[in-house]
């Protein structure tokens, strides 16, 4: 259960409006990488954590805390928009400032909204669950969260660039710390479940159902060798179960597969057409 | 540029038909965290990577094998539904086992495809570039792979468990491995990049330009310390720059905001009307 | 900011597993009216609103309660999943209630959840933004509330004649309970704004500016005057500023539409091949 | 069944062809709450309606007119594209006029319809019936109607204020009217039917299988009371059968909830990693 | 505009209610190549078509009745629902024709259509405009036409079979029938098209600006010859403009790409990182 | 299984760097009959084919080669954004060209994949499956491919227009040129199963099951009968088998349908409300 209060956990006000990077800064609150994912993606892999106990709560920690970065960033959005102007383009063609502004922002921040923040990406995908993983294993989740925080600090990282207004990169500053925590602290989870079960999700299956023979092989089906100077192309592997190989001319392993025809009751092509190769005369 | 040979990477061959098997295989093939994912992400990482040489050859290497494995299960998945039944469900109700496989099916595999695989999940949901990830930075990618490549690896060994088909399990025991082998070798990439620039992406981000007061400090935003016993709430942070703090009640750093109220043309809920908090007369 | 406590808003415990039910429970968390899009919409349009005062401090009240429900609910649906089987088809047909388990159950609660809810609907789709409303203008957005808690309530007194067991039905009582809470709030508050404004949303675009001779017409164009019985085809308007007209033959105000020719670096079918109206004599 | 004919049911043509305002007016047409939108919710209320009479009629009455305004937004959007320039951008950058064009148009009103309309909204997301509601009760469905019409003619409201086209306004006027009136008549409707229901939907559900002692509960979960002063805080409920309360400490009446282990074959996070609560000594 | 008459173009009563079946039905109403598609999809060409004449009101007259076709398909699947049964499930295992029944429905057609249709495909994806084409040309656009009509009739031919109810078959019959009709008239309207243009479409771009040598090369790009043995691969092409050229073993015409690092406030990895291709010590 | 070579089918070099018309490119690579759908419509064709042979080798050349073409557009793609700027707005709205630029460009070039292509359309929308067709049938799946490279070289055309640059002009004309080729192909593939079958796809659904009296019909349901001048209005059908009609004055063939009441556990509107016709006393 949650409560909530009206303060901001960081303050989110901008020296002035910018409807454009309104517009831009609609990715870190909506897009894939937003922090409406990684508040979906923590809440709902911590509900879904069977058993008590701190991964638990450090998920809701972190949740919850993103719910606040939600907050922020809408707060933020919505002062951007303030005021911002509904011209006829031909009036609006003859003053360049006026002409960039309205070209350059999300004409549903004015239609849609009504000069509010989205729940959408920087070009106007709306936000969607597609983008999040809870999977029940920790560790696998755990990277899924060390991507997003990855992925979303280098966007805000970006961002940051691309405006010199003070008040929105005081607050850029803030979530590029906690991001910094954020990719801290899922590593160090990692690091942990690492340690007591082993690198390879899930860890528990039974290792002699894989077909261990390519479980460390590195196929070259591009062509080139760069990829033979890595690390993962000899010595052992990271698992510590096995030694990295490189084949250098990968053949396939299986045969030509051949597919039954259909019954007649699928009306796909009937086998007798599929079978008559040859040309029919009044085509030549 | 590809090319194609019409042996499989490795075969694809079920001991017999079942239609409600390939509708579950289908996540493997395009779900979230399927093979048309990998594939595209490795093909869009490599195409994206701005430098040659072997972090891009191991992204085509790798992508490109996926397409062979995105084949793979399109072939089993077809042959899972050779034949399936397609019958008026008053007729089918009479015999349990008819009936089991007409409701565990996905009727798209007789309308839509004509007992062929879709690019779907097990839901039947279509499959879509929001999956996937390519930015640009690498050790944020190669977070991603890895992400994709345990849920991927999860999600096989999940099904491999519900089938006892020896054809299919022959052929997801060749997943689980290469499954392996392609986390070893992101691990093993993810490693090397850490080395080179620090843990924290983006690393080239200035430091002193986040709000660092707040860089390493978990905020206990969820009742219950818990969280407070794990590797990440004290000691040395895993970018070795700063130190693991604790807040028990962390309070907010942010004002309450309040926002102007918009301009006459946006048509939003007057000011006047805002303003106006007691309940008008004629509603008590 | 939020703060969360372990604690549920109210219990969310089933008599025992069924993971059917599972399925069909998440369109209440994760579908079109499901707990998701009312905690996101309602927040969204605390956020934005502008102006302080008690609309937005009920919209935030409103809102994090929802996320208590959603909490509620997917702790509910991973106790209905408690063990839920993965067995082989064949094996499973032999058992009536061990098919209808696995038959009806959706596959991803299995394959990539965990046994975890999702943030889904009960046929998969994932949740998205698409269903969500906050405009910026309060009487628009409270009617979008009161929609939602209608369709939501719904959709639970459905699901309530779906099972008999009594822990889902305790939850469900608490759920009923607090739609019949929030459908009474937002008529109150819909009320309050129609008695400042008026009932057309918005109130405050000049009336002189749309077409008046059409706003108080009902036009005829399903062939039946069923519709002319209707409160909404004579008397005074419900806004009080009209009087209702039934037009029983409506015909067109407008002209037939001709649009010209694009320009050739559209490769739009020519305008001469459009004219040429005559069948070419070798298709005769 | 339905019969066309070629004329508008009011004029659709703007003084000049306006490019960047076509792509905004996409808004109203292939939008969440545009004309695509309320066609296909009327007529799919209207085919699903129970029951023959005046509210079907009404229904088939709307949904049929509606589909005249996308013809007439069709036609309009075609004609604000004639003759739409395709440049070369540096050759465009040169004219500020021209690159004002290029930059606000939506590049596939070239690319993908060839100067035509397309059922997608002002940023290009193309139409979904995730937008629209049809539930078999009429109570919730005209509650979903007056809310699109709400949201459909604030948005026309602000589209007529970015243009000074008096063709284009002389459009809107029409749709701003028949938007007056359709939000009159679902209000109309919408009084009908809750003075024969109730206003709470589903009106048919016991009561007493609701938790009744938190039917009429406002829970001050968001800090700050002001919510406190409102109609929905005190006084009877509007739907006559209760006193709204209004809780200012709200606390939860569940317990903490625990998840079971989940069974070894879903190889979720094993049990003994959860428990094993201490840091592995290898990682301080 | 549009007039709409309460009959229906053709009847729509199945003998009994089949839930189950309502689901597929759902299919050719609201799937990829439903009724709603080839509605919108010609209604959206006919409206889009500059200039007047036969094309323009033959894309008018067929997307009129498609939308009958959407009524009738609505009407039979309601049907189809009556009194479908809402039980628990553990009731409904002990009886398998109400078992069968329940796993095989659509659960949103209880929960949220209440026994109506439903703009969705038959595994429950809402309608989506990703679905249509509209290209302002119109041999491509009568090509897709061609294409919607028999992926439709192939689609309405397999349901045709997976049940036996004499009403069903009887409307199936109907939409076969006029399937049948639409093919032919849009491969009529196609070859009149191709005669008055030529078959590559757009027949107005400039011959010599494409790469010429390349026009009529098939690339044997998937190891196997047996392509080689098609009209396609020898003789003149279908044009008449070119012969036919088949290539064995087909080489790059490109050279390998390299890109550019990118600029330092894009935060992708350090080139000086992408250079070092060496492994740090560390990790050997 | 596939291989890679590193070399460019053809050359992808433009002459500078162009980050609006990499926007506007964008269509041809994820768009809804850009390469990805291309690629991906072929090989899951091929894949579900049921019979090896001619069609099934010509899907997998022809799915392969366009695998190359997404590798050609993305690495002019990246050579388009290459040094793409980052500017505080309020600084470029200074410099015109600038200005021009970012407020043409795609912020997520920037944001999202720091210079690299996206799985994406011309305005952000995310490649999904719902653009592809892979039916079993390969009449009807080679009318889907005629129809995808009619679209995609139709949209070619019009962004060659677009740009002056000579380097992507050339790599636009081999495009240009191999959608020549694949036309052809599909025409000659086409025309060789028609002859084989008949025209209307599936051939092999009995004739005697369809309502015939109605196969050869056009219902002028459009008031005005310029349709009727075409090909498909009279003279022998295009499949051989009947004679077109046209009929001017279609009257429906069904009779109005009127749906059962649903049960009481469906909460839907009550049968007593719906058949109460008068206007309650208290709303006149």
């Amino acid at each position: 259960m949650f409560y909530h209060v009206k303060e901001l956990q960081y303050q989110a006000k901008p020296e002035r409006p910018d409807p454009v990077y309104a517009k831009k800064l609609q990715e870190v609150l909506g897009g894939q990488f937003g922090e409406i994912s990684v508040a979906m993606q923590y809440l709902f892999q911590g509900w879904n954590t069977r058993g008590d106990g701190k991964y638990r709560d450090l998920l809701m920690d972190t949740g919850t805390e993103e719910l606040a970065h939600i907050e922020m960033l809408s707060t933020m959005i919505a002062r951007l928009l303030d005021g911002a102007p509904v011209g006829a383009q031909e009036e609006a063609a003859k003053d360049p400032v006026m002409n960039a502004i309205l070209g350059g922002m999300n004409p549903q921040h004015i239609i849609v909204s009504g000069l509010g923040a989205m729940p959408a990406d920087s070009v106007g995908n709306r936000w969607t669950a597609d983008y999040i993983a809870a999977s029940g294993n920790l560790l696998a989740d755990f990277r899924a969260n060390l991507n997003a925080e990855s992925q979303g600090r280098l966007q805000v990282a970006r961002l940051y660039y691309e405006t010199t207004d003070r008040g929105v990169r005081d607050m850029l500053s803030w979530l590029l710390a906690r991001d910094t925590m954020h990719q801290n602290q899922w590593i160090a989870a990692i690091k942990e479940l690492e340690a007591k079960e082993n690198v390879v999700v899930p860890s528990t299956f039974p290792k002699h159902l894989e077909k261990q023979e390519v479980s460390y092989v590195l196929f070259n089906l591009s062509e080139g060798d760069e990829s033979a100077a890595g690390r993962w192309a000899s010595g052992p592997s990271m698992d510590g179960l096995g030694t990295f190989q490189y084949v250098q001319n990968p053949a396939p392993f299986g045969p030509k597969p051949k597919l039954k025809p259909s019954p007649p009751y699928i009306f796909n092509t009937p086998p007798a057409v599929m079978r008559t190769e040859q040309i029919p005369p009044n085509l030549m």
